[in-house]
């Protein structure tokens, strides 16, 4: 049995699909960050990060989503969602995952959680008007470069689709015209017919 | 034969120390970015993203250290690198890469590349000052929670060893006490023993 620890529409809406995805056997933990939950002794001593998405398994604790997707595959022998027959194609889905976690999430944190680069408040709301440039910059190149189409591998879904799925969600409401983005809406169109997409929408009480 | 595209100093040290680990088949080229040659159209047209490190291969473009890293290992048939016979300690070893790549390269990056999340030169003045901050935060973190000791996954030594050594040579001049860190302190010394490492610093020009 897994303990998934997640927070509503955060980064974690990925592994939490994926959870689905596998048909895991899991247990959710919704942890509250409007009462500061991820920064309670109890979540800490599990997390020290004091963030989510967490997994903890028979083994020990797993953080940073990445990680946990492809874990999640493995563990349940779904080896296609990884394409992990192929060297050079795994390598590229891993370096999409690493875009998104180190870019496009980045680019989208500074529009809330600006505090962990500028103590300054002018600053802080410097970064969060820059917001709609450097996101919608990355998302011209997942449109233009990364996303082969119709899933971002191409004709195969992997891992990859639930965490592109959980960032395109923020989009809008960072001043990115998903409108002229062909593949990326089209994307998001295709995630929210899965079932798995359902469920884990439903069990987060967010809307598709 | 691969071709390997960094900048000296750059994150891409990681995977050049790595190529030398494996002994890799490769040639390496200099991209200049005092030249802004990163941004020159012969390399978008390899690498869009206009960065590095990139690996160019016989089925096409790496990016993103943590793809570039594993993929190193696996096609040089050296799963011991990545432990790959137990998914947890891969999950746990991808972890630790992607915290690297999209917590402590990115702290390190709002010193230098400030223009990125903001427009406001007072507001990039603000985000590097706080770097020493939020570079220290990272570093009490890597000490204190995730490098097993003496390497990054305990006993033996991993693709995340290149990785960790990569960044800590940025950590003294980001403000980060260094002297308080044993663990971190021993493993750079490690580190600079090891043959790959030295040919890699020998070949950007760079002192252990």
């Amino acid at each position: 049995m897994l303990d998934f620890y997640y927070s509503p529409g955060s980064c974690a809406l990925a592994s939490h699909i994926l959870l689905e995805e596998v048909g895991a056997d899991y247990r959710s933990h919704r942890i509250d960050f409007s009462q500061n939950q991820q920064q309670s002794a109890d979540y800490l001593k599990l997390n020290p990060k004091g963030r989510v998405p967490a997994l903890s398994t028979e083994h020990g604790i797993l953080t940073e989503t990445p990680a946990i997707l492809v874990y999640l595959a493995e563990t349940h022998e779904r080896s296609d969602l990884i394409l992990k027959e192929d060297h050079f194609k795994f390598a590229r889905l891993q370096a999409f995952n690493s875009y998104l976690c180190a870019t496009v999430h980045v680019a989208h944190a500074h529009k809330g959680r600006g505090h962990r680069w500028a103590s300054d408040p002018a600053a802080i709301k410097s970064m969060q008007a820059h917001v709609p440039i450097s996101m919608s910059l990355c998302f011209d190149y997942l449109e233009n470069e990364a996303i082969a189409g119709p899933w971002v591998m191409g004709e195969t879904f992997s891992v990859a689709d639930p965490y592109l799925y959980t960032i395109c969600r923020w989009a809008s409401a960072d001043g990115v015209d998903i409108s002229r983005l062909l593949k990326v809406k089209t994307h998001m169109e295709m995630m929210t017919q899965r079932p798995a997409t359902l469920a884990a929408l439903k069990a987060e009480r967010l809307e598709p």
